[in-house]
């Protein structure tokens, strides 16, 4: 199955729009934890399974683990998911962005070293920095559109030949980009109109959406505006907000990172079109 | 002393612009290094004793090591260079793009995990991607501008308020984002009418200039378009064209490497100004 299909398929099994995104900082781990030599793959693991039911996707961020020099453990986490709960897409966030040769060796870390689903990747040096990606066919490429971050509007909001660059690049992708069916794009959720922009220039193509929880991002006006008319099109991604989630009296951090995972499933789900 | 300082101090030591770009790719080492553990490091420490007197910097490609699991090959690679050519300014090329919390994460790798003196970096998600590097006042930040492959005009050469793209990301970094002289720009050798424009922009910044070589970039026209008044302002990357040189009768791989290298140092002397 491919990654759209299975995402489509975790969307539905899940009845979720949740993404989990699992950015492991050492000094936000607990204590006992932190001295462990698997303390990190202890963390996301228990993570996972305090969340797997309620997520259509999860979304490891390598620069944590390249950070820790601890590639080993992000290796036991995508294992992990891919053996217990082999029908939610696993997400690489890498931003990788480079061409020919060097792309596919980035490929071939996210889809064979990793085994991921998806990667994400940056689309500053065209199209041909996009296409090794696309040679893994069952793979989705997830391409960065409009971040949520300020600084994003230094170049995603110029003026290019009459629109907005990150509306150029959505019609890019949809137009010429995606001739497999194999990508989707990042639009942060702080921007909701934005998103609006995006969702009708690209019609059902899935959309990653950071920048709620720990950013900011409102969940209806962001359901609202990221949509597809059938209430699914969307992984809304949470990291900080549910992985270090504050325990209440005598709850454990998986169990506090699940109690918030289901109120940020639920309050997406209040404003989703059935 | 910071990465630009210790760049000028190499261009005028070796009297060399060329950099040497460390793309291990395991199916093109010579077959007796191909099953050894530490193939990959025997390959490239031999490739820089041979080249260290040739160059103004070393530049490792992550992406190679990623894909074979080989980070611990790379930090031995950074260490060797660092011990052995303290001098020789070490260039990690990853071209990373993150925001916040991530982007500190990469720069850590980057300039504590392998020591490098200077990372390439995506400018696509602007200036807060940019600044958590510039936390490390000593290092380099060397960011894409104008690409040397095909699809790079694709974003890059749009019309971006009169002009193009690649000319607009060069104002921004020359007139905001170098805030305490750390930034470099990478600028392909395939475009030399354009390497002239950005040489313009950015005064005597260092250019960081792939695409000789391999890609076809003429260095005439590459050394005229992009040097600084006194012959310097250039890191003239090649990469395959060096490292995978091939021999002639009797000759040892890294032997080739020297001779191609010296050639090449040679040829964009011979256009310097002096």
């Amino acid at each position: 199955m491919n990654f759209i299909n299975k995402l489509s398929a975790a969307w539905t099994a899940n009845n979720s729009l949740l993404c989990v995104g699992l950015d492991p900082d050492l000094a936000k781990l607990p204590r006992d934890l932190q001295g462990q030599p698997d303390g990190i793959f202890t963390f996301c693991s228990r993570i996972i399974d305090a969340t797997a039911d309620l997520v259509c996707a999860f979304k490891p961020q390598i620069a944590y683990f390249g950070a820790l020099a601890a590639e080993d453990q992000l290796e036991k986490i995508c294992r992990y998911v891919r053996d217990n709960y082999p029908h939610i897409p696993l997400i690489l966030d890498a931003k990788r962005g480079d061409i020919g040769a060097t792309a596919t060796q980035y490929a071939r870390e996210a889809f064979e070293r990793y085994g991921a689903d998806a990667v994400t990747v940056n689309p500053y040096m065209g199209e041909d920095s996009i296409d090794p990606y696309l040679a893994w066919q069952d793979r989705g490429v997830i391409i960065l559109c409009r971040t949520s971050n300020p600084g994003g509007s230094d170049l995603q909001f110029l003026n290019a030949g009459g629109v907005p660059l990150y509306q150029h690049v959505a019609r890019l992708v949809a137009d010429k980009w995606n001739k497999n069916g194999q990508c989707a794009l990042v639009v942060g959720a702080t921007f909701p109109e934005e998103l609006a922009q995006v969702r009708a220039i690209v019609g059902d193509m899935p959309l990653l959406v950071p920048g709620i929880g720990a950013q900011g991002g409102d969940i209806a006006a962001t359901v609202g505006a990221g949509q597809t008319a059938n209430g699914m099109g969307m992984m809304i991604s949470s990291s900080r907000a549910i992985i270090y989630a504050q325990p209440q009296a005598d709850e454990d951090f998986a169990d506090a990172a699940r109690r918030v995972a289901i109120d940020t499933r639920d309050a997406i789900n209040r404003h989703r079109a059935s």
